[in-house]
Order: structure tokens, then C-alpha cells, then sequence
């Protein structure tokens, strides 16, 4: 059953008349259509009763039927609303759906309310839930790219590795690690951190002009794309010799990341992972210092479903695919990070990130 | 008169209690903090009678600071409903707006609903309009950033240029570019395209594993960021001698080009500009391979206000930046577009981007 027959099928058990992709991301996962529209419209129009049509900018038609989309296109010009285009096209059909699902943490509220005036006498309800169910669980097909983007991210820290040396700045291991993702023909999935020293500390740093020291520490968090799927990885590097101070917070996280991952497995809660994590830092003495969520969900985008968090009592379940990245950020010390990606296997884990764990001194 | 101080003012002559700015770019242009929080919550809460404040997730309130915002910053765990945080912010200053100015073109429905919810009596106006026209006319100290931002575009596409060899790929001229800019501590403001040969007809096409002939045309669109204003450049050039066929296009999109920078001043609308260069082109025959606008304005976002259409009727004035680009996509023959960044003056026109527009044959 196709992605768009699994939703046209949920419109029907729930009595909802239409739906209306518009995230570019879930127009990929519907459509096999990879486009970022900007602030243009881009959307799947899926219907309980009546095929489904795709809208994009009109220059965009040609690369839309490329992408395997077999039913309808519909296009819109610069000069034209695009929401009435959307209406017309519609209406056209003769339908007047009584009940849209839209994506209610991803549209826009001047779009909810064109359709509003377009229709209205509709009501409108979360689609959200339902994609992310589905996109949550990843299938075969899915995990094969995800396999490669997590070896292509191996392939980049083995790279920024490689690079370091005394006097190089941050923005030159940074470029070195971008061309040979770049020479596999692929891009990064999000802005590659190359963080030395005192900057490792600040969990969302930029890399820039500092140069590398010997006694460092430099943290690499990057990912690639393969095939329209995503990877993210963490490793905290030392260059030269690190202080005891250093190794027992690089030991700490290493079990942290260790300890979360072993714990993976159908049935377990977000939350329990986001513990297990938590409570091993916090037993180090470092609690206040693992400033932020245990990790998040992974596939077509770099930040998806499951977030792993404290609050989240979601059930992990087989196909899911997740970042395990517990840090320590002690700005008078050192900040330290281990991100692996892993996934839910029908007994245990998968771990997809296989670059070494263990402290590497270089 | 801060920009906080202007849209406060705004509140107060509208008779509007709160205005609710998230857009990153909004609030960047704000408070001076850039921060990508993506599905995290960011914003910036302005009263009409008192002080302002921003919340953004707990770990980046040292970042916000840091970037100047003087005002209080309110944290969000991950474990906490965004949203909800900022309501009690509200409340616990006592006030209980009775309307919020809030981006209908960019805040998500989910986020409406969680305001509608905790302040039920509220109601919903537009705030777009009123940061569009702030932002739309930059300051001197927006431009000077800008002309960097340009110059730095001219450069990517002189490595862009040396580099093209036979048997080169287009990642690999690509990859070139972007280690270039990286070098000089930059990133590019969106993904660099290099297209070459029958690509180049292709208006939104990916570079790939294409290696460069003899006889190829080859297109760059790039831009650059610094100090967080955006540059955007298309140049095509060709390797090898090109047909006449090739020729007359390039002479033709060129003509529109010129054409339409000469006509920019105060008081030519951007219906104006788009038909001056669409004429150029429909008269000389190839008006139906024109396939999308004239431009769009240049920023802090790649893509702003104004956008550069056959149905914008808006006045252009001083200060006001935006792009050239119009193109030609002949599949049979070859793709063309040359683009600038332009900024009207007080009786003309200043061209930021200053590579060669003649026909470069290499």
C-alpha cells in the first residue's frame, strides 16, 4: 500500500473528507518528490473519495512527474494566489470537504485561513499525528539509506580526525570534512560543528577562526544526506594529552551514550532511555550540567519523531530510529558529546553510527 | 529608535496589546540573536505598555545575551510545553491581552491554538505587514553588510569561473566554491547550484556527478552571508565557443538584465521591472521560456519582501534591496540567467554585484 493509500484509507475510517500535505518533508515521504518550495506552496491534496493531486510552483511540474508522482500536478505562477489556485482545483472536482486534516505544527495560519474563507463551513483537524506515525517506523527500504548516511558520517569524523593539527582553525577542518561528503556526491544534513577548546562547552556553538591547541578537545557534530535520508553524529576528540578532569567527564558521557544504548529495545519509553542517561550523570556529579534532551528521532528530516525526552512516554517500537547524544558542558573543564543513531531492531538495538567510542588521543 | 521601540510604537497607535514575532529572521532583525531553534520555540513578546521579553530554549539564554538582547530572556526545558511557559510569563506580568499582532505568514497553526487557548478572549491580528515594511528598507549599516555580502558573491564566482576544467565534475567545481568562501570564515546563504551542458535549462536543478565538455555552458547561483545579510549571484558562462543559437539567448537575457537595472529608482513599481525584462525577452521571441519572476527582495533571508513580480504593484524606494535575475530555459538549445543584487538610491540605482556580465568564454 502506498504512502498516499495508507492516509487516503485513515480519511475513511475517520470520516475526514481531506488532507492536506504541505510540509516539504512529508511531501517527499507522500510524493517521492523532493522540492523546498520556500515560501512558495508546495502540497499533497489527498481525498477520502477522489484522487489526489499535487500543487507546486509551475517551473516545478517537470521535476515533480520526474520524481515518480503518477496522479495529477497542478501548477501555480508567481502572478497568482496559489491558495485560490488550491481552492479552484478544488472545487473543480466538485467536492466541498465538510473536515480537512492539516498539519497543525507545520502550516501556516494565513494558509488555514484561505482554506477558512474558501470553505467555510470546514472544519479543520490534526493530520500531524497520523504522518508521524507513519513516518516514525522506518521500513527496509528506509533503513538501507539510513545505514549509508550513518557511514558516510563515520566516513566525515574519520576526516575531521585526520585533519586536526596545531594552528588549523575550526573552519578548515570544517571545509576538509564538507569536500570529501561533497566528493561522494552528497551533502550535509545540517551546519557541520567543528568546535575546539572552551567553545566544546556550548552545546549550539559556531565554528569560526580559533585555532586548535595542543590539549583540546574538539567536538565534531555532523550528518549527511544519502538518498534524501539523514544522519547525525557526535564524537569529542583529544588532541594531546587530556587532564583527569577531562577523561572522567569524557568517561561519564561514554556511559551515559552506553548505557541508554544497551537499554534500547521494543517496549522500552523514551523516557526510561532519557533516564538511564541522566541518572548516570547525574551519579558522576554532572546532573546540572547535561543541559538538554537525550536525543531525537531520524529519517527524512534530521530532527523527526521520537523526541527522547524526560516527559515523553512514548513506547519504542520496532523500525524506529533515534540519536542517543547525552553531553557534559563545564565551561571551566571541557564540553564532551557522544551521538550515535540506532535503531529499534525487533529485540534490541541496531547501532547505525560505528565510529569508535573509546577516548582517542591524537 | 531601537526596532523594538518601533513596533512598540506600532502597538500603541493601533491600539494593539502584544505582538508576537518567532520567523528567526524576525527575530533576529529584533533582538539581534540569530538562532535556528527549529521546532523549538523562539520568540520575541513586545507589549504596547511594557517591557518586552524573549524566550527561547533554556541553553541558549547565555547565546541571547550575548547577542545584546538587554531585556529579560525566559527559558524552556525540553521537558515543558513552550507554550505554555509563555503564557505564564504573560500572565505573571498581570496583563491578559485582548489582541496579538502575530505572523500569519509564518506562525503555525498549533502555536494560534495554544494562544487561543490560554487568552480566549484575545484576538488575532496581522503583524507581517508591519515588519515586512521595517525590513524591506535597510539602514546604511544593512547595506554596508550587504555590499560585503556581494563582493564575497563575486569572488565565489571567480573561483567558480578558474575552476572549470574538461572531465571536472560540477560537485567538484562546487565543493571549490564553497571551501573558498569557507576560508574566509563565511557560509553560503542557500545551496550553491552549478549546472552545466543541458542542465543549465533545468531553473532549479542539482548539481551532480556531471562532468564539465567542451562546448558547455555553465550556470553558478550562489550567495554568501555576513554578519547575517545574504548575496545572491547567477552568472553563466561558457567553455568552449558556444552556438549562435547560445549566443542569442545570452545577448537576450543580458539585454533584459541591463534593461531592468537601468530602470530601477524611487517610484517604479515591481510590476515595472518584471515587464521591462519580460518584454526584452518576448520581443526577441523567447518569452515562454521565462518561466518564473523577475526577483525577490535580499536580506537577512535569501528570500524577502519584495518580490519582483508582473503582479506586484509596489513602489520601489530608497533603500529597498532586491535581485535581477531574469532567464531563458530552452532545453534544445541551453539554459541562461544572469542575476544581480540591487539596492535603489535616492534618484537610481546601486549594483552590489559586480562580476562581468558580458559573455565569458573560456
Amino acid at each position: 500500500m502506498s504512502k498516499v493509500e495508507e492516509i487516503q484509507r485513515y480519511l475513511q475510517q475517520n470520516h475526514i473528507d481531506a488532507a492536506f500535505v504541505t510540509t516539504p518533508d512529508n511531501v517527499f515521504y507522500v510524493s517521492g518528490f523532493k522540492s523546498n518550495p520556500h515560501e512558495r506552496l508546495l502540497g499533497v491534496m489527498i481525498f477520502k473519495d477522489a484522487e489526489p493531486f499535487l500543487i507546486c510552483p509551475q517551473m516545478e511540474i517537470p521535476d515533480a512527474k520526474a520524481a515518480g508522482w503518477s496522479y495529477e500536478v497542478i501548477g501555480h505562477q508567481d502572478t497568482e494566489n496559489s491558495m485560490e489556485v488550491l481552492a479552484q482545483a478544488i472545487v473543480a472536482r466538485q467536492i466541498t470537504p465538510a473536515t480537512f486534516a492539516i498539519e497543525k505544527a507545520q502550516l501556516i495560519v494565513e494558509r488555514l485561513e484561505a482554506l477558512q474563507q474558501s470553505f467555510p463551513q470546514a472544519s479543520f483537524v490534526r493530520l500531524d499525528e497520523k504522518i508521524n506515525a507513519m513516518r516514525v517506523i522506518k521500513d527496509e527500504s528506509e533503513l538501507e539509506k539510513l545505514r549509508k548516511a550513518a557511514e558516510l558520517a563515520d566516513y566525515a569524523i574519520e576526516i575531521g580526525c585526520k585533519e586536526i593539527a596545531e594552528g588549523k582553525t575550526e573552519m578548515e577542518i570544517l571545509t576538509a570534512i564538507e569536500s570529501a561528503i561533497q566528493d561522494k556526491g552528497c551533502k550535509m544534513s545540517f551546519e557541520t560543528m567543528v568546535l575546539s577548546g572552551p567553545k566544546t562547552a556550548s552545546p549550539h556553538g559556531k565554528p569560526g577562526a580559533r585555532k586548535i591547541e595542543k590539549g583540546d578537545m574538539v567536538l565534531f557534530d555532523l550528518g549527511v544526506i544519502y538518498d534524501g535520508y539523514c544522519s547525525d553524529i557526535t564524537r569529542t576528540v583529544a588532541f594531546g594529552e587530556p587532564s583527569e578532569a577531562q577523561k572522567e567527564i569524557y568517561q561519564t558521557v561514554l556511559a551515559a551514550n552506553t548505557n541508554a544504548v544497551a537499554a534500547v529495545k521494543p517496549g522500552v519509553r523514551a523516557m526510561d532511555l532519557d533516564k538511564i542517561a541522566r541518572d548516570t550523570i547525574t551519579e558522576a556529579g554532572y546532573g546540572e550540567y547535561f543541559t538538554h534532551r537525550l536525543g531525537h528521532g531520524l529519517g527524512i528530516s534530521v530532527h523527526e519523531f521520537p523526541s527522547v525526552t524526560g516527559a515523553n512516554e512514548m513506547t519504542m517500537e520496532e523500525g524506529m530510529v533515534f540519536t542517543i547524544e547525552p553531553g557534559i558542558y563545564k565551561s571551566d573543564v571541557t564540553g564532551v558529546r557522544i551521538e550515535d543513531d540506532v535503531v529499534v531492531t525487533k529485540d534490541g538495538v541496531e547501532v547505525l553510527t560505528k565510529f569508535p567510542k573509546d577516548l582517542i588521543i591524537l
